[in-house]
């Protein structure tokens, strides 16, 4: 029977406020298996706050938390990343439940590296860190007040792989894409739709959240990646050719 | 569909020791849809440190808990009791889990007044607690470190009793293309990568099979087919307007 592979699942940080929330989060993650912390632009915690959360059972992984000067850098060896939000209503969906994502989780975490991507307690991810996620959580809540403690919706969302990591046998999931080829080929899909005139110079990236959305949502190869990317030279041969 | 009747449950918190986790879960309790928290033979908690983690959204929690010398007093009332304990191994269960109890609730909390259980972040329940109790839930975790934060496990149980109350966990699929749209989509990429050289006139199939399985393995929808489309027909038009 397939099971999440918990050793290939980390959490991403990003901009977080709280020492005591990271000594949480540690604790948390350290609870339902998972050893790998990554905090982006954020640092200085105070050593002794968190260590007081995390108890000193979760010593390790408060010890072991890489930092990053940059989500791109973060998230770059990462096959397939999963953002949360509570913002509901505005048109960023689709959005999947904590459940949906760790029944997803279990085969893709077979054979990729998977980041669930946190944004700061106050503000959440904005689409500068969204755009780089393949599938968006949101966590069911009482209308009357959706914002979790940033340490309650990582252990929700590792509860619900932790749960997943005992399920149910299903297809494998090959190899994604890594997220720098993505990125890469996102920027050469961007600058052949600017050149053709087909993105809006003042909003370049309504367009290409869609084609994000897309694409990710597919589970897109590597393979696949370079087929997109050499239509893309193509094209621009074709119209470099044309020209003159 | 029957769900859970939130209004009827209450977490009763036994000697718990930090104003932090209590603040924490009166939060956590409003972020599930749970107004009543009881607290027994503890008492003289830090109100601000409380109100700093409940923030002021779950005030109203906070000032509605309710204080108990003694836990026959504080359960009296209750007609089905859920306690709570990390220590797998003895001789106390059988025990559940979160989500076995939450498909319980659903009809229990119908009619009857429901208490979840927890004891203090120390110890836990002890059996003159746990007698009480006609279920009791463990949480699963990692072998390695078992004991969960007091709020964490408050949030957890809290929300496999929200998602039970919006009865099943479904996602909404989208409506996705038709097959006659896929078809045009398909015919018109197929039209635009001959004309700038991408597909071996020979066998024009054999790259546009690969993109076959891409777009439908990721599901498209209608309105991502219009953009592929818009797109294509901007590289047509822009190929044409620099040939003549």
């Amino acid at each position: 029977m397939l099971k999440t592979k918990m050793k290939n699942i980390s959490i991403v940080l990003y901009k977080p406020k709280y020492a005591g929330n990271v000594g949480s989060i540690a604790r948390a993650a350290k609870n339902m298996g998972i050893g790998k912390i990554i905090i982006v632009e954020a640092s200085g915690f105070d050593h002794e706050e968190m260590q007081q959360r995390s108890t000193h059972l979760a010593a390790d992984v408060l010890d072991k938390i890489r930092y990053c000067k940059n989500i791109g850098e973060a998230l770059g060896k990462f096959n397939y990343i999963v953002g949360t939000t509570a913002r509901l209503g505005k048109a960023r969906g689709p959005f999947i439940s904590p459940r949906a994502m760790a029944n997803d989780i279990v085969n893709i975490s077979q054979k990729n590296k998977v980041a669930l991507l946190f944004g700061p307690e106050d503000t959440g991810l904005a689409n500068d860190q969204m755009r780089f996620c393949q599938s968006v959580v949101t966590i069911p809540t009482s209308r009357e007040f959706t914002s979790l403690n940033l340490s309650h919706a990582v252990m929700i969302l590792c509860y619900e792989l932790f749960v997943a990591s005992s399920g149910e046998a299903q297809e494998l999931v090959p190899t994604l894409a890594r997220s720098n080829e993505l990125e890469g080929m996102y920027g050469q899909i961007k600058t052949l739709l600017a050149n053709i005139g087909f993105l809006n110079p003042e909003n370049p990236d309504y367009w290409m959240m869609h084609l994000r959305r897309f694409f990710t949502r597919a589970g897109i190869l590597s393979r696949e990646v370079k087929i997109v990317r050499g239509i893309c030279r193509q094209l621009e041969w074709y119209a470099h050719h044309k020209k003159t």
